[in-house]
């Protein structure tokens, strides 16, 4: 059996059947598997079967780190940085460096997805390979380091490769974390590249352009409509995976996206492909700084009816609860005084609503006073897993963590809309 | 002083303002603030100012249960029965009553409400006088019996006034605990009577109207947009609040509401404002029937990344647990394991996704069926609230509550949409 082979694994009751990956480890074997994920498998006592030989052209040999990619770089492109932390699209560029392999270069990423030559120098490395919902504040700041340190060797820009279920979670994290000079665009497939209507091509084309274009932001960059024309540039701290599996999952809450890929023109390497139809920071307006600290001990609660007050009082001791609540930002008056008594503690209780869109206003009804007379801080219209990635952040960079709460510090809270009268 | 005079009531560091009700209790003075609600202040010890006398023409006697009302029962006229929970557009209604009178008469509501003439004969009853963010399972079933009683007696339809923050819950409720021959109409207000923009006029005439259509089910409406052109009626355990303060804040999720109200129309008392789009259950396809138990000790968790898992051990020992989890319904691998342990130990999990629109599917990913291996119950499209609600049912009402999970009982889960190929 060679790398490239079809094959099946079977050990220990599991059966594997996809293509036979490099291995930089001899005790395992990288199998690519149908739905577009790499397994590791143990070697030792796993019987292959090499059902069909050479399926992939793959070159048996691993690239060595200082190898020079027979892509040679151009002065007239921008350098992009690709950075993988897995999911459906990363799976795309990583089948032949597999699980294993922390750097990958231009040769990998155009073998991938060849639809990126010509657009850019590329260079990449793989942060983690994980599905999203296995994302943790420890990888989002290995994340930040990545992003910082590209950045600083002088990357025009950074997308990063991230499964979609907690994409805008990660997004938010480097948002709080990175004040950064050029795009760092996240971008991701709702369906693998082995279904004929996967976003991975696409997705991967427009999220390169607009991380070379004109803005200082974390972005997320995603299907615009269930149509292939265009992306659309989602602001990180305000985006939302609104749908469990259309390729326009992705939306902006309560405002238009930031701005738009035109597919068609992006293919044509119009330079005009991305479109910013609301402000933001523009390129190299921000100097890189990284501040990476985040306090662990943030929970995020949304408040049902009937919910066992118990369920609060579990949060006793924390660094910072954020709330969920109905409406303008309420609770069962039940629950009223275990917040009281948790900020007494010096937690720092944040309340946001269910609701999604609009602000929360503790000051219109009375639980919501007594909400504010117990010390909760109002969440503003962050949307609540936001408000809890910016409390953690918050926590552990800022003295005074309630009153940052309330301040806009990456674009997480919109300005007013028209007051409701 | 007398009810109808405008107060300042000073007692106990506390200072109210507003119009003196009516009190059938001796000890309490009850004051209808500005903002609409009316608040119940002990008697001994206030100091009252009288700063009006007769702002409104309030007759100081409390209603007899047995006094007929001076307005006439029309035969020609379907009866309507309103029942009061609280929340802003109640306030409206029971600017008299206050919260100590349980019912009120057709005269009481064409006080509050003169554009309802003429449409129904009326007939009222106060289930509650709270906040809705203070609405209980409990409540939900007192407000089962009274719509029950109502219609076992011969209402036409029966209109619910609810606070809009939980409303969402309570019409999920109902619609698992009843099965209904005619509306059921849940209607609310964002806004208060003394606001300009207030919307209760029209969601009561609006409501009135539904409640007198060719429908079986129970049902909320609300404004369809921010304009006063039409309300839109959402099917309870499908509809969400997706704003904190547009008066056109609920939304049918993942489909076309059923149907609309035209205020014009309905204003004109043309038999043809109220238009269903979508298949519904007509009138009287329904036998009338109540299973009012729920379990009580059943949670809602939403799985974001970075959180303890030691917050769903806490649900050790329920009786159900809804997981909202990200995308097609997943969690961090590091959950598994104590969810396997609630399954193993008798309760039922439900995996749900905060997407809010789609399907879950946990065939397709590792995790996925790694939690379908545990146990854990596919939501299908369900809402996480609706989807809370159904458990506290199901557990107390079917024998197999996991399976009972999985069939659509009120519309809770929808046709499977065009599959995603």
């Amino acid at each position: 059996m060679n790398p490239g082979d079809r094959v099946r694994v079977d050990r220990a009751d599991q059966t594997y059947e996809g293509v036979l990956l490099p291995s930089s480890d001899a005790e395992q074997l990288v199998v690519k598997l149908d739905g577009g994920y790499n397994v590791g498998v143990l070697r030792e006592d796993a019987d292959v079967d090499v059902l069909e030989s050479g399926v992939y052209d793959i070159e048996g040999d691993e690239p060595d780190e200082g190898e020079s990619s027979t892509i040679e770089f151009d002065e007239d492109l921008p350098t992009i940085s690709l950075i993988s932390t897995g999911g459906t699209i990363a799976s795309t560029v990583d089948y032949r460096t597999g699980a294993v392999t922390a750097q990958f270069d231009a040769e990998d990423v155009l073998r991938a997805v060849p639809d990126l030559a010509g657009r850019a120098n590329y260079r990449g490395r793989v942060v983690a390979n994980i599905l999203s919902e296995n994302m943790d504040p420890g990888i989002w700041q290995e994340l930040a380091h990545a992003v910082h340190e590209e950045i600083e060797q002088g990357a025009d820009g950074v997308v990063v490769m991230h499964g979609t279920d907690t994409m805008q979670y990660s997004a938010s994290a480097l948002a709080f974390m990175l004040d950064t000079p050029v795009p760092v665009v996240f971008t991701g497939s709702q369906r693998s590249a082995d279904r004929p209507s996967s976003d991975n091509v696409m997705n991967a084309v427009c999220a390169v352009e607009a991380a070379k274009s004109d803005c200082a932001e974390v972005l997320v960059c995603m299907h615009g409509s269930e149509s292939d024309d265009d992306c659309a540039l989602h602001r990180g701290t305000r985006v939302r995976k609104n749908h469990t599996s259309r390729r326009d999952a992705f939306e902006t809450v309560g405002a238009e996206p930031l701005g738009v890929v035109d597919y068609d023109a992006a293919a044509d390497e119009d330079p005009e492909a991305v479109r910013f139809r609301r402000e933001h920071a523009e390129r190299d307006s921000v100097d890189l700084d990284i501040e990476p600290a985040l306090a662990s001990d943030v929970e995020l609660v949304k408040f049902t009816p009937g919910m066992d007050p118990a369920f609060l009082e579990y949060c006793e001791g924390k660094a910072g609860v954020v709330v969920e609540g109905t409406g303008l930002g309420h609770v069962h008056t039940d629950f009223i005084p275990t917040l009281e008594s948790h900020v007494d503690d010096g937690t720092t209780v944040v309340m946001t609503s269910q609701c999604l869109e609009g602000r929360v206003c503790d000051r219109v009804y009375d639980t919501g006073r007594d909400l504010l007379d117990a010390g909760v801080v109002e969440g503003e219209d962050m949307l609540p897993g936001t408000a809890k990635v910016k409390l953690m952040w918050v926590l552990a960079n800022r003295d005074d963590p309630a009153a940052a709460m309330g301040e806009d510090l990456a674009g997480e809270i919109q300005e007013r809309s028209v007051p409701w009268e």
